[in-house]
């Protein structure tokens, strides 16, 4: 793909692995990025909610972004959290991003106060791009209300965009209501505001209505797949396509999430390393894990090239 | 009062003061504190949810708490927040606090991710204990769903304190519902586990059913007569003194309670700079902030001795 800053595609939350004593692991976390760049990733969104970002430190996400970077994976294909509940982390984080070249930062709104106003939440993003102050920044707005339960609603996405045109570039919607996605398109896509779908399940729904693309925890897994339908969106094959990226989808989300995408990647990779979470997250248990890795296989799933 | 590490009575979680830049004010804090241990309160909680310490970077946590212990504020009557998101900032807070002499630790679950087990969180509270590693930590487990989502269940709070039984001392209750409190006190009171309720207006049934006392926002603002009832449960008047406690607090809980108290401090103080609040909190309009003192100016609210 040709490389600028305006990201469209699969982009992959990265998993973050993690020692036996939960520290990163800086070494797999570079392999798994290469690898999805290789197979159907355009960019990729480290330190998401699948990665376990609000698990992680700042301290351990600026590390981890500088072991990206000198481990060859091109900033401009890095979209990374950086939205924190204290400003000055989001500050710290996003300013660092910048600072390494990254395309975009994808942007939670601070969520641990509930039923905050529009008019806060607007504060909270405006100080973080006043306090950065760089004309490079691009932000991307995180919209996840399943489990932020602060959502950042159509109404504030538009007034962020009016207020900062330049730099509220996009966003991420992963309330699960397409619509919500229909809104913000209508109001945002024609000047160019690139709208993100958080699962693949809303793909193709997203780009005919004129989304960049998805931001989908499976992307660790299933980015090949999922990449063949962003590519075919226009062809006949286009809803064939969106079935069989649906049927890895549905049986991993069953599951927790990130534990059955860490089975996943640690069996095709025979590195049992993989499985490990931090807490909160817990495994699955061996007799789930056992269930998902034998229905994918009679699907035919496979990683192709994946190695420990 | 007796210090002694068994903490019982008033507590107020500090509200934090906040320069016009946003950057916290630890003299004003200081003296905040100092008020606040000579007008009621029997010990202090800062960087709870009322101190906006989900809006402060874990060194800007760190710098405050020094400035108190540097300020005269005795550490055998703190009881900080340090309940984190992510592991490494909960043990490094944690630590701290132990080094620093505080008489317990307040923490919250891991919030971000939700829908977490049982056994997720046990392993997120052990993890801190055991990397921390002290016989002097006392953990006071936090249970706030309305705000953090994430709750901590009375099979979790019995599970803790089994395992941790010399660690786990108590637990601020902040669901608002009392069968939830009687459970946890008919299982562990006896055992000397110490339940403060999140709200004064709960004091009385709390101490009648073996509780500790309250960790309560309008500890700020109102904790001599809230110590008042305290001190007067068993006597004829305790009821009375629960009603006019609960006509304080319906003043300033039909507002944004932080940025309310906020108001009543600066308004008392005389020092407008204490209206300011972090993102994603916005400060009181002012024909809200009118009402409220003209409310509490008719109910004969003072504070007496408060300076800026």
């Amino acid at each position: 793909m040709t490389v600028t800053n305006r990201l469209a595609g699969v982009l992959a939350p990265v998993l973050t692995p993690f020692a036996a004593d939960l520290a990163p692991d800086a070494g797999r976390l570079v392999r798994h990025c290469r690898w999805l760049l290789d197979h159907g990733c355009a960019a990729l969104a480290p330190f998401g909610t699948t990665s376990e970002a609000n698990s992680l430190s700042v301290d351990e996400r600026e590390r981890l972004l500088e072991a990206l970077v000198e481990g060859g994976i091109p900033p401009a294909r890095l979209m990374p959290g950086t939205g924190c509940c204290a400003l000055p982390d989001s500050v710290r984080l996003t300013a660092h991003a910048v600072r390494r070249g990254c395309a975009g930062v994808l942007m939670l709104p601070p969520f641990y106060y509930k039923a905050v106003t529009d008019d806060g939440l607007f504060r909270a993003f405006a100080q973080v791009i006043e306090r950065v102050g760089d004309n490079r920044l691009r932000v991307y707005l995180y919209h996840i209300p399943p489990v932020a339960q602060v959502g950042i609603g159509p109404k504030l996405v538009e007034r962020l965009v009016r207020a900062y045109p330049r730099t509220v570039a996009g966003m991420k919607d992963s309330s699960g209501d397409f619509e919500n996605t229909k809104i913000v398109l209508e109001l945002l896509a024609k000047d160019g505001f690139d709208v993100f779908v958080g699962t693949e399940k809303l793909l193709l729904a997203n780009l005919r209505a004129g989304g960049a693309g998805c931001i989908t925890a499976t992307g660790n897994v299933n980015a090949a797949a999922i990449d063949r339908l962003f590519r075919g969106w226009r062809s006949p094959e286009a809803d064939r396509l969106q079935e069989e990226v649906n049927g890895v989808r549905a049986a991993v989300e069953k599951l927790p999430v990130i534990p059955a995408l860490k089975a996943i990647v640690a069996h095709h990779a025979r590195d049992p390393a993989w499985l490990t979470v931090r807490p909160p997250l817990v495994e699955l248990a061996s007799d789930a894990r056992e269930a998902l890795l034998a229905e994918l296989g009679a699907r035919g799933f496979a990683m192709p090239g994946l190695r420990s």
